[in-house]
């Protein structure tokens, strides 16, 4: 018995907000004060570590809720089953629906609820909820999924991770321009097959970690409304990141039994290009082996980091032949990683 | 094999507020006008149907982190364990933490990570996540680490219900007395003994019933703030919960093979004294019977609706000899049940 993703989806919002619309903008430091570079070069800097050229901003007519669900509408679509049979829909986010005046996040009803009453599912017995888990927060939820069909309470599952955090970001903070929006959609099925779900492993990194990822005032300090606002410790996430996911993606691996030659593409979280490679070197140089070519497809550049969506986005547009250098075939063995808030690191080998 | 809960925790704020702490208050209708009736009638009125006396606010000091917190610890001792074994930290709120001016939510890192950092759990395998499933998210959290002990992927777990909804409610909504704040928590464990979760049914209605709570503006016509407010469709709840409640609690209870009359107590979410003492009367009369003498513990007169924490809160009280006329003893087979937002309902028989 395998546990098989049989559908995937995802919501590209429209807007693109390309790095040369942020020229104007005045970036400001965590105390208030001007960087001390041009906007150009703040421009180039960011581009240089970051990877990302462009990403994609909702439209005022969407919300977390609306992009998952055009996102699972797909999913489900693709997977071919009838979404009355659906025994769980978990939705990963970490906003909720925000209120872009207010900065107000709204998870009443949760948002997995609003999916279901929009997907017009009847079937009572399908269990909605919302996962706050981190930019890991999609993966986990596929995790967690796994594990209630192996424990048979589930037969079938949608899980979707959708996030606005172009409405939770503060306009004077460089990192800002690293966030975009998006959603993306999976459906989890038991099948009398091989394959599937190899392994998975989950942590929470808190002690030391648990305010790596916060919220805070915005840089500019004449601005005095007590809102909170997206806020990172880029240095210290980066040294974290490389520190520990290598080695829960090389724990995970050993212990799926299945070689590092055999893996055909991994898949990271898209939150940085420049640590999203260092932690794919890394992880090769725990076998004493260099990166393998195309290893690694990646969306950042004009997709953005759009949190808990990147994932299941760019499995979407491996499986649509969107990825130029990039195609998986059945049989093929993939691992997924990502790292987010929490601390939390979650990493899975899947066989297709 | 069993599951047990070998532990259990809850922290009542010290605050106290009254229903005559509510006597010049000025209460409108959903339209703003005046509800027509004196604060005394009101309060008369109100006491009848929910029951409620008083109900207990979090001190400025206290968060639904720091509430989770206290109770957790207490959970912890009680079961004896090491918290370095727990292999999850799962955290059920509606609202994170929120900032009583602005009315934000933060959950940014999850409340389960904040926790497991005030808890100073070094073990980075015991996975922190946040669980939104309206009132019912604690139990549900017990039922989803049942599956991961199922699973096994864990073997010791900490749920938490914590919620701070004196700071989401509509002052000039009569419902906003509905609510409290508080917390409670819980230890599963796998277990080498027979008992423990029986059995266990959960249910999201979302077709008709999705917004029978919502987030929405206060009644006060004069405040345009574009906040939202806990809201509720208090008739369309009352019914709903009557409809469905008792016919959840009976194909759970069917289902583990338990007869009614080995069932020593029920506990249901305190939400409403009358929609309680409705729904055990239904579920009786589904079974053709009366409702036995002092069957069901209430613990809202004094402690009101505190959401996700009123479950574990009011088994905490029983086990610790703290309601009068309820005890419980190694064998006991009880009923648990909560409906809320979503609309969501759970139930679980469960062998002490």
């Amino acid at each position: 018995m395998g546990i098989a993703i049989t559908g995937l989806g995802s919501y590209i919002p429209e807007t693109v907000v390309k790095n040369n619309d942020f020229l104007n903008h005045s970036f400001l430091d965590e105390k208030g004060n001007s960087i001390g570079y041009s906007p150009k070069e703040i421009l180039e800097k960011f581009e240089a570590i970051t990877g990302i050229h462009e990403r994609r901003y909702a439209s005022a007519s969407h919300t977390a809720t609306s992009m998952g669900y055009e996102a699972a509408k797909l999913a489900i679509e693709d997977s071919g089953i009838n979404p009355e049979e659906l025994d769980y829909i978990v939705f990963a986010h970490n906003f909720g629906e925000v209120n872009k005046s207010t900065l107000q996040s709204n998870m009443v009803p949760s948002l997995a609820a609003r999916t279901k009453h929009l997907l017009k599912i009847k079937n009572n017995r399908c269990v909605a909820y919302d996962l706050i888990f981190g930019c890991p927060g999609w993966l986990e939820g596929v995790i967690q999924c796994s594990a209630f069909i192996k424990a048979k309470i589930a037969k079938k599952c949608l899980i979707i991770g959708s996030e606005t955090l172009s409405r939770v970001v503060d306009s004077f903070d460089r990192d800002s321009m690293i966030y975009s929006d998006g959603a993306g959609a999976c459906i989890i099925e038991e099948k009398e097959t091989s394959g599937g779900v190899l392994e998975h492993i989950s942590a929470s990194y808190t002690l030391e970690e648990c305010d790596y990822l916060f919220f805070g005032p915005s840089n500019n300090k004449q601005i005095d409304n007590g809102l909170g606002y997206l806020k990172m410790h880029g240095r210290k996430i980066y040294e974290f990141a490389l520190s520990h996911v290598p080695l829960a993606m090389k724990t995970c691996l050993d212990q799926s039994g299945v070689k590092i030659e055999e893996i055909k593409k991994i898949l990271i979280h898209q939150a940085n290009e420049k640590m999203d490679e260092g932690i794919v070197k890394r992880f090769y140089r725990l076998y004493g082996m260099n990166v393998p070519e195309n290893i690694m497809p990646m969306s950042i550049k004009l997709l953005g980091n759009s949190s808990v969506a990147t994932l299941p986005t760019l499995f979407h547009r491996i499986i649509s032949n969107k990825m130029k250098d990039h195609n998986l075939s059945l049989g093929d063995t993939i691992l997924l990683a990502s790292v987010g808030a929490g601390m939390n690191i979650n990493a899975m080998i899947y066989r297709l």
